[in-house]
């Protein structure tokens, strides 16, 4: 299934990919392939999982300028591990799982290089325009409808201004699967926009940085002195409302160093002077509390530090 | 991975089943067999997804009291289609999906016959003790002690009465991972077992009844004009307390004539004399606010009814 701005639903395995590998298949009512496989744009009817590439590692040159081989990019992107396996949508430049239940991504999962985040007068982010993913079902799809008059940003998972090497790269994050409601004003556009700076920035230093972005639903004690989950739900769709955001970032040094910065946000309104290491969280809270794991091909005694303190 | 009550992860793909199989690997930072897949006990190192068996019907007789095969028993259970592929675990006699945000299932499925439900001498249910489900990552699990002073009762998914083939199999429903936070008086111990026992009946009418059970977090409006997802979490691990539980039944006779019943019900103290007909609601409106897909290998139109409405 391959809708214009070319979403592919792909199916990537490898031989020392086993425990981490994306198995992802439509399902969808409306599917004209049901029963089938698309592998690069190719359907694949009836054939069970074949290997079709090997691990690619850090150190392999990638050409953000092929663009074809989505596949590859994938195994780049998730080479350390997939959070989870729950609905995986892979783009051209960012893989995706998606919550049917909350019609919002359970987390989004980036690969930034200093050649897709640097300026390029070839992409043009006003032409993006946010349109519905047509690869999810429509029961569980969001739409522009239910944003409209919520009083929320459609806040990006998978950063704009992180995709630049294409102007496919930039339409695809503009896709509603890579969207979740967000406080415009002092969070958005202001704090949220602050820490995906501070992480673009990071490939300054580092020449590949990983990033994992995904909503949180986290319970607060009430006056009962019992813990609840409260969230909003937007629209006709019932679009759920994130309490929180997570970041969780690994970055690697051409000496094959790495370090791991991981941040919960709430999405609210907060001041520009809160300083970014505020908002600093131990990873094993934020994947005990999302249900995730990250990173977990990277062993945590090879990282140099996190969250700034040596690991 | 094999825990003593025989939890096996198993990898399930046939010719036909391309559209709907399980893909399943354990996902563990303890796991001693990281990077293998366990298929029926036995551990399979590196190797990708294999067409292991094929597709069966409803028509091939199956004998409950083999027990061995468990790779054929989840192709019979689950041969109308997967509600979702997230975290899977197939037991001997049901199959779970595992929400690790909230600790609880996303749903189970069963699959009940006449000789399954029968009252046997063999199978006793007292002996049976709630158990940790350890093949669920530790920061995923549920535990007894959060249940502790909750108020709330381990109310089963995949009922222990539907059951009855062997002491084993009722003892993995026993497992935390079936188990959701359920009001006690007036719902567990009352309607929903109401509930249970009217879905059990229905095999002496239909030879196979195939149901999915799992919780909701359903919104409702305040008084502010939004609405609102709220639940309570319980324990150290902060297990969700499903707002509501659905079961979706297809109940098939000799003749291969389908039925479709489905139903929602808060988990909430009910009066006894609540006919379970108020409790019926449409399918698709379940599947939308669940995320889940039932029986999408059954035709709608091949039904003879829904919610005793000719279909």
């Amino acid at each position: 299934m391959t809708t214009r701005l070319g979403v592919k639903t792909i199916l990537t395995f490898g031989a020392g990919w086993i425990a981490n590998s994306a198995y992802q298949v439509i399902h969808s009512k409306q599917s004209q392939t049901s029963g089938s496989i698309v592998i690069d744009g190719r359907i694949v009817k009836n054939r069970p999982a074949l290997p079709i590439f090997g691990v690619v590692s850090a150190a392999t040159p990638y050409d953000t300028n092929t663009g074809s081989d989505v596949a590859t990019r994938v195994s780049q992107i998730m080479q350390h591990g997939f959070p989870s396996l729950d609905n995986i949508r892979s783009f051209d430049d960012y893989v995706l799982s998606y919550d049917r239940r909350n019609k919002v991504a359970n987390w989004v999962f980036e690969h930034l290089t200093p050649d897709g985040v640097k300026h390029n007068e070839a992409v043009d982010r006003s032409k993006c325009d946010f349109k519905e993913d047509l690869s999810i079902h429509p029961y569980f799809r969001s739409t522009n409808e239910d944003y409209k008059y919520s009083g929320y940003d459609r806040g990006h998972l998978a950063a704009a201004g992180n995709h630049k090497a294409h102007q496919k790269h930039c339409e695809q994050t503009f896709l509603l699967s890579n969207m979740a409601p967000q406080v415009g004003r002092g969070f958005n556009r202001d704090s949220w926009n602050r820490l995906e700076r501070h992480v673009r920035k990071l490939t300054k230093t580092y020449q590949n940085v990983y990033v994992c972005t995904g909503p949180m639903y986290l319970a607060q004690k009430e006056s009962d002195g019992k813990s609840y989950v409260k969230y909003e739900v937007i629209g006709k769709n019932m679009v759920s409302v994130p309490t929180h955001f997570f970041k969780v970032v690994v970055a690697e040094d051409s000496n094959r160093n790495f370090i791991m910065e991981s941040y919960v946000m709430p999405n609210a309104v907060i001041s520009d002077d809160t300083p970014l290491t505020n908002f600093m969280v131990k990873p094993e809270t934020i994947e005990k509390l999302s249900g995730l794991l990250f990173f977990d091909r990277v062993a945590r005694d090879k990282l140099k530090s996190i969250n700034g303190k040596k690991a």
